[in-house]
Parts: structure tokens; sequence; C-alpha cells
């Protein structure tokens, strides 16, 4: 009897939330992820259940605060995280990853190649509490590196038994880049591109491919890491290996050629039962973004889109989290659901603390503002009251409801007011002009 | 002799750009920015005869580099700088115009309320190159507070000797709202609103015509403000004084009923030969700053559009120049030719000198990203340029490439890297990975 009781218990675990979503069966994850955005449970289970909606929540992830990322739902904010090669210090990350779930970060990666990378990787998911995704090829191929003297020494099994412990540990999501083809390295090679691959693991595949001549195994093998992600409820980030690097390389043939391949992916990710996303670029022109948006879509049938950036310029080093906060605005307007940080450092450096917490805040604005635009609910409730706040001369409810209340108390308090205006207009408040003068009695909705 | 040639050069000086484009002289104001835009001198003599383009450019301001605004032209910066009763510091204000124009701004407006304004005028226009405007009503607001003992005790005639001293002194464009009539005001109060009136000018100019029941001079005696500008060729930025100062706000019918008088009043200007910009808001969201712009443009028959922000949220208080720069970039995009650039301590006190570089730097990102994609000559090929610098890891190439090359360099060397690549990533560059194993030959475009 106790046996039986168990093993359903087991079984209970192991099954993925897509899989009790089409069973309709509503989970805890779900009802918290329900309650979080203010919708019907119903309405989750049902974007679970097609793909519209993942909740990437691994069962072995125990302290979890699940979070939704899709349709219907507020735009989410990942932070990147984690050390290089040139820059391994442990403690200096797990400060990095407390600011970016302070600052409000949605989730959390951790992109070690420097150091002892398990070790790092055991630490940031003990103070975890949000869902935390991985690259399992970089540790791979830091991983040749050490034991076999070179990145491109790995074996599909190496790259495996990297992927099955990240899922065991309780990694919720893995970026995978499966559609990184020998098809798509051939229309790379026609194409011409200015800066060729720029995603470190899309580099590393390719580069495997063509010096060992042989297709990528997260693509030939990708029913053995359905299983693996099936097991642990692991939510596949299908990564954009041939994303553009510049603007001069967007949404050209290669990229394109690879995103109809994700969309493959997609399907027989969503038929195994596995909760599957798919990653975009990276840099676009402003004009270029709506189209790539709904032509992703479209081919991968409604699967969340994570969005990294996208950068609308080139040029803007050390301002790059404004770039992409520009970009990931209007990306997420057009449909885009989930949002990866840019920090002030990228093209620069590793980002440092306060990089992490400006990276944050800035794609948070980007994801807000366009949920006010979607439609998203609570998302224009939120202004309204700051203008009521404002209209009132409020400064209290005004830094209570920004979204850095200790920023804006501090800046508001660092300068001298004379009366209940601020320092920038002082005497000549066109607050309290209008009230004075005007009576205006507005119905304030 | 001597007498009739003195005179034909004292004409000659005192028409406008506007009236000579009509003419068909290409003057050296023209020529300059045709050469800074690297457009022909015959494209900027058409924009500027039909108003399409203005280049403020006061006959009296003669150290000025004149620089072109409106249709085709690279989008411009105006950054903010001013005292206010609370802060007053002119050797502060001077700073700030140094690091405006250090950063890249491509006007200035001094908005002082606080302190000697002519002196703080006086000062600030000497040391500035590039195109300086100011907002009459307040020095004449503040001149009758301390005069008559209220900002609503000041009379057309001060409005009007302030306007006129601004022009002989070299003020290149002067902000007056001219649409804030009884009519746009009825129509406010019969709107209601959350915020009301957030322009300091136009909250003045309601509130006077409601207190003295009696229309705005501005409008009133619009010809009166025609002829002065005519006669030192002052370009005209018809105030928005109506603009929401909130989302909830946005695309109100008082902001409309104000946006069809400024587009009367442009044509009123045309017919004089005065240069007319219109101001736009404000706080909109992101879905609705298509149709704003869009609507300014047929309204006011294509006049250059010079928009404050927009931000596209309310709630991101010390972050408000990445809200602008979202806001600022589309509104480009769809045809703004003029961004005012918003700083970080917007809705919290008067900015201070990072405040200003880091306001002009998110506005001009902003431009040039919706520069690349109206495709403005230039745009797209600087950041090609960068895009092969960042191939090559040619971090120099980088730096001087950049939008702000010394904060570029600085961040780069403060982190030590062991090689080539930067310490995000360390040995495990994209960049290395794929010239080292791939080989692409890409055709370098």
């Amino acid at each position: 009897m106790f046996a039986r009781v168990w093993n359903k218990a087991l079984v209970f675990l192991m099954t993925t939330q897509m899989k009790r979503a089409r069973e309709g069966i509503i989970t805890p994850q779900m009802m918290a992820v329900a309650a979080a955005e203010n919708v019907s449970s119903e309405f989750i289970l049902e974007g679970v259940a097609e793909g519209t909606i993942v909740i990437p929540a691994n069962i072995n992830h125990l302290h979890l605060n699940p979070c939704g990322i899709g349709r219907g739902l507020r735009t989410k904010v990942n932070a990147n995280i984690g050390t290089s090669s040139d820059c391994i210090d442990v403690d200096l990350e797990l400060t990095k990853l407390a600011a970016a779930q302070d600052a409000g970060a949605d989730t959390v990666m951790d992109l070690s190649t420097g150091g002892d990378l398990p070790f790092i990787r055991k630490k940031i998911l003990a103070k975890c509490a949000v869902a935390l995704g991985t690259v399992p090829v970089y540790e791979a191929g830091v991983f040749a590196r050490l034991s076999k003297g070179s990145m491109i020494e790995l074996t599909a099994d190496d790259l495996f038994s990297v992927i099955e412990r990240h899922a065991r540990e309780g990694v919720d999501f893995l970026t995978v880049h499966c559609g990184v083809t020998l098809n798509t390295v051939a229309r790379l090679k026609q194409q011409g591109r200015i800066t060729d691959i720029v995603s470190r693991g899309g580099a590393l595949l390719a580069g495997w491919m063509v010096y060992h001549e042989q297709e990528n195994p997260l693509f030939e093998q990708y029913d053995r890491l359905l299983e693996i992600c099936a097991k642990n409820d692991v939510t596949l980030s299908l990564g954009d290996g041939l994303r553009p690097g510049c603007l001069a390389d967007a949404t050209d043939r290669a990229q394109i050629e690879e995103l109809l391949t994700l969309g493959e992916l997609v399907d027989r990710a969503r038929q195994a039962g596995v909760q599957v996303m798919v990653e975009g670029p990276g840099h676009i022109p402003l004009n270029m973004i709506q189209a790539n948006i709904e032509l992703q879509k479209s081919i991968c049938k409604g699967a969340p889109f994570y969005v990294l950036g996208p950068l609308v310029t080139d040029i803007a080093a050390g301002y790059d989290h404004i770039t992409a906060a520009i970009g990931g605005a209007m990306a997420a307007m057009y449909g885009a659901d989930f949002l990866c940080y840019v920090t002030p450092a990228e093209h620069l450096s590793l980002p440092d603390v306060d990089d992490v917490r400006n990276g944050v805040m800035a794609s948070r604005i980007a994801g807000h503002a366009a949920d006010i635009a979607k439609g998203i609910k609570g998302a224009a409730e939120w202004d309204l009251s700051m203008a009521k706040a404002r209209k009132s001369l409020d400064w209290q409810t005004q830094a209570k409801l920004s979204i850095d209340p200790e920023l804006s108390l501090k800046r508001h308090a660092a300068q001298y007011s004379s009366g209940n205006a601020c320092t920038m207009c002082g005497e000549f408040c066109a607050m309290e002009t209008a009230e004075k003068y005007l009576g205006i009695k507005a119905p304030r909705c």
C-alpha cells in the first residue's frame, strides 16, 4: 500500500506542468502564477497545455517561487550572472544574484565559464528563489579543455552528462543551441556576415561540427534531450546560436534558417510534453523588430519568445542597457514575452553589481511600458496611482510606487526644497499653479 | 554709396532663413547644415522654404554653429539647463552647459526661474555654441512676482518686452504657449484630467486667463510675436501647454484641441516668413506614439516636431532618461525630428552635471536608433564600422567609434583581461572561437 502511494507520488512529481495541464490538472505552480498575475488558474492551465505559456520549475528546485512566461502575462526579465576565466569570484556572483533578485529580476541565468562550475552553480541554486537557467555547453566545453586540452575535443556524451547533472540538480531552464545544424552553418557561410557568430555556445558547436564533420549532437539526439527534460520538468530554451551580432547581420538567411529549425523542434518538444520557449536576437534595427517578433510567433506556433535585448544600435557601449530597453519595449509590445537584460558593461567587460541592478531596472521599465501597451492586467493601474500621487505632490507615495523606491527617496531628498514642490520647479511648480488659479475639478477617475 | 551697401547688408541680415530660402538664396547657415548632414544645399533650401526644416539661428547669436531640424535630417537632441528658486548657482549651470555640449547636445534651453535671469542668460549665451532656446513667460512671471507681488499680475506688455529682449540678445528659438486659449482651457475642464497641466508656462498662462477672464496674449497678439521673430530670425517653438502629464491623460481632447490651434498658428508663422516648429508630449503609452506623431505631422503640415521624451511609463522616477529614450526612439522613427532630453532627475529634483550627461547620451542613442530605421544618411554606416571593429577585437577603434569614447575606454580597461577578448567571455570568446574553427570567409560588405 505504502509502495503504491509512494509510486503515485513519484509519478506526480515526475510529470511536467504541460502534461498535467493537458490532463486538466491545476498544479500548485499554476495556482501561484495565476495569483501573481491576477488571472484565473484556468487561463494559466490552457496556456501551459497549448504551450503559449511556460512555467520553468524543475521538480528538484524546491524553494522556487514559480513564474509564468508567455501570452497574456506580464513581460518577464532575466538577469545573467556568472564567472569568466578572467574573473572568478564566487562571492561577487552571489552578491550579483542578490542584487538581481532585489531589483526584481524574474529569472536568473548562471553563465559561469571560469572556476569550479558545479560548485558555483550549487552555491547559486541554494540562494536562488527565482527560476534558474544555465547553458550546459559552457561546462562541457570547459571540462573538455581541462581534461582533453581543448574545448573542441568535447564529446556528445560529455555534453549530455552535463545536461543530466544540471537537470538533476534543479536547473529550471536550459539554453541549448539545437538549431545550429550543418544546414544552418552552410547557410551562414553562403550568407556572409560581418560578425559571423556571437553566441558563445553557438560558436563552439558550429566550430565542433565543422572540425569533426558531424551534426550537432543536440539536434541529432534531440529525443535524448527531451527525455531528460521530461523527467525533471526542465523547460527548454531553444538558443539562437546564429543570432545577429550587429545590425548589418540582422534578419538574414542564417538567422531565419535556424528559426525554421527551432519551430520544428518546438513541435517535437510539445509532442513530448516538454515545456519550451525560443530565444531570439540580438541586434536588430528598430524598424525590423515587429517583423522579427511576428515571424517567430508564427514559425514557432506561439511559443514564448525570449529576446536578448534586442539592441537597436551597435555604437552605444557603456549604455547598452538603454539600447536594450528601447528594443525590448518595442519587442515586448509586439509580443515578446521574456526580456534578457543587457547591462551597461555589455561589449566591454563582465558586469559589476551596479551594472546588474541597472540592467534589471532598464529591462523592467521596457517590459512594463510594453505591458501597458498590451493591456496586461494591472499595468496601467500602477501608473494611474503614481499620477495621482504626483498631482497631490505626495512624495512618500510617489517613492513607494516608483520602480526603485530607495533611489527615488534618496534623489528627492538630496536637494533642499523650500516648499512642497521639488527643486526642479521650486516656486514655479505647474501643479501648484494649476491648483491655485484653475481650480479644475477633475473627475479623478 | 557706402550707405547703400550698408543698408543692403542690414536687410540681408534682418531677413529670415525662410524668406531667403523662398527667394532661392542659399545662406551660409544652410550650407553649414548641408555639410553637417552630408546632403545638398538645395535639399536644405527646399525644406526651409516649405517649413519642414528649421535652422534656429538668431541674427544676433554670432558665434553659433547652426543646426537644422526637420524632415530628412538627423534627429536632434536638446538639453534643458537652468536655475530654480531653490537652486541658484550660475557656475553650476555653466558647467551643465559645457557638459551638455560636450556630450553632443544639438541645442540647449535655458529654463532658469531663479536668480538674476538676464544675467544668467547672458552668461549662458556667451558660452553657447549651439542654438539656444528660452521660455520668456518664466522671466515675465518672475518679474511680476518680484515687482507686483505675484506671477498672476504679469501684463501682456511685460511678456512682450521680455520676448523682445530675448530676441535682441540672440536667443535662437522661443517656446511660447500660444495654443493655450480660452477654448482649450474650456476643453480641459470638460475633459477632466488626472494631472491637469504640467507645463509651467501653460499653467501660468491658463491661470492668468481664468483669473483675469482674458484671452492668452500670446494668441491674441500673435502677429506682434511674429514681427519680433521675423526681425531677428527667431524660430518659434509652439509650446504644448496642455501636454499630458501622465499616461492616463495622453491623447485626450484638451491635448488635441491645442494641437489644432497650433496647426493654424504654423500656417500664420509660415505666411509671415517666420520659422516654426511644434512641441509635443510628454507622457504617452507606447501604443499611442505612432498616432501622436502622424497626427501632428498631418495637422501641422509637416512642421518639425519637438517632443519631450515621450515618457512611456509614469513609474520610473530615477530612470526617466531610459523611459524617454524608449519613447523618443519610437517617436523619432515615426517622424519626430527633435528630442528634448529627460534626465534621471526628472520628477525628483533639478538635474546635476552627471544627469545632464546621461540625459543627452540616452536621447542621442534614441535618435540614432531611429535614424538607422529612417535611413538617414550615415547612420547605419556608423554601426557597420563598429561591427567590423568588434569582429576584429580592435578595442581602440571600438572606443573611438562609440557614442562615449571616454567611458568605453575606461570601462574596458577597468578589468584585467588575460587575452584579446574582454572579461565577459575571457577564453570563451565567440569571436575567437568562430575565427579559429569556422574560418568563414565573409564578404565583409
